[in-house]
């Protein structure tokens, strides 16, 4: 091991550390907020760069990425999602579907860039290193690449929204994606008025957030001691 | 919209920029490196606090963190992945598979600490928001959960590797997972001796990392101009 292998910046100060936490933190899926204002190329090449040093799966990197300007795919992808949200409400029953109907769940067309991320799962071969025992590592990987722009965008005091209320095929054709190629994300990306300090879903009742000590086990699915001092510091 | 329901400390300056960037760019997957230090229960709440903050469809929180701590459920795990890992060896040709056998591709029973991060696909009931047209949103918040973690650790100056050759129906039976609930991730957690500059398969020549520029396209798949600015900058 050469000493020029090794990271010599390794150590995070604590103010390092307390930027990445307030980071995490203070991210939101912005779907109301957007302003026009162009993102300058050197800020969205920051974000597109942080999204291709996610983890991937054999070191596979098999994402893609649609940046999305035209006015008229905006409005195409838009239209697709309210077809699919037209649906989606139906699904809902009596009070759960008269909240559905009142959010405001994406920023398709106000947002001045769309980011179609994709994985193309035959990128390196048939045979990938990690992939051999769960085929899906491939896509986890693609959304690593997801959430690794969406917390730089953060920093850059962006916002980023995810719409997930649309049709595969939809988004392919709007973006001329083949069948071979799985569409991960399409992201809703600007600046934004302002960042909500809470998820809008929690604030419009949707859902509570759960206390993370509901869900924390140890060595055991639902196997812990109510006494075990990991539970006391959560 | 009260003042109170914004972030007050939205804006993020330079510094804590460029910490996330650091963040982004130093995170590893570990493998070799792991330091029997044990890991403070505050600093690991730190880290479940950050996976709990990660994006998650309509708000449906689908994870739960088991800490593996014991070491005959960490030498279970560790028998799983060699079965898998010898079946994954022969899969692949020549070369390729005289690379792979050397290669070092966990660090299960080394490391201090295992966190396992599940989905639970029906936590929210049938219908979910963001899920009626995208059945796999759950499955990518858990993920987005994994990535948090991650970076969350780096700048505690704390690796993770990701293991995903083994089965999920082994890694069920090891923690006592019930068949409705679906694996996402097995991390190994600890301090490292060193974080190396590059990812391990890069340094070991199983395959290059790929310009940035080989896989951003404006508007359409595959398509762009050679002169735009935006590429210009990545």
């Amino acid at each position: 091991m050469e000493t020029n292998d090794i990271q010599g910046d390794a150590e995070f100060s604590a103010d390092e550390r307390d930027a990445v936490y307030k980071c995490i933190f203070n991210r939101r899926d912005v779907r109301g907020q957007f302003l026009p204002d162009p993102i300058p190329d050197q800020v969205l090449a920051r974000l597109l760069t942080a999204a291709h040093h996610a983890p991937s799966v054999g070191f596979m990197q098999p994402w893609d990425f649609i940046v999305v300007r035209d006015s008229a795919i905006k409005q195409r992808v838009r239209d697709s999602f309210q077809a699919a949200n037209l649906e989606a409400a139906g699904m809902f029953e009596d009070e759960k579907q008269k909240t559905y109907r009142q959010l405001k769940l994406e920023g398709i067309v106000e947002a001045p860039i769309g980011i179609c991320i994709t994985c193309d799962r035959s990128r390196t071969g048939a045979v990938g290193l990690g992939r051999t025992h769960q085929a899906d590592m491939d896509l986890y990987s693609a959304v690593c690449a997801v959430q690794n722009l969406w917390l730089a965008a953060r920093v850059e005091n962006i916002g980023v929204g995810w719409v997930s209320i649309i049709r595969h095929d939809d988004l392919r054709g709007a973006l001329g994606i083949p069948p071979s190629i799985q569409p991960i994300a399409y992201l809703c990306v600007g600046y934004v008025t302002h960042f909500l300090r809470k998820p809008e879903l929690e604030t419009a009742g949707w859902l509570p957030r759960m206390p993370l000590s509901d869900v924390v086990w140890i060595d055991r699915w639902h196997a812990r001691e109510a006494s075990d001092p990991l539970l006391q510091c959560l």
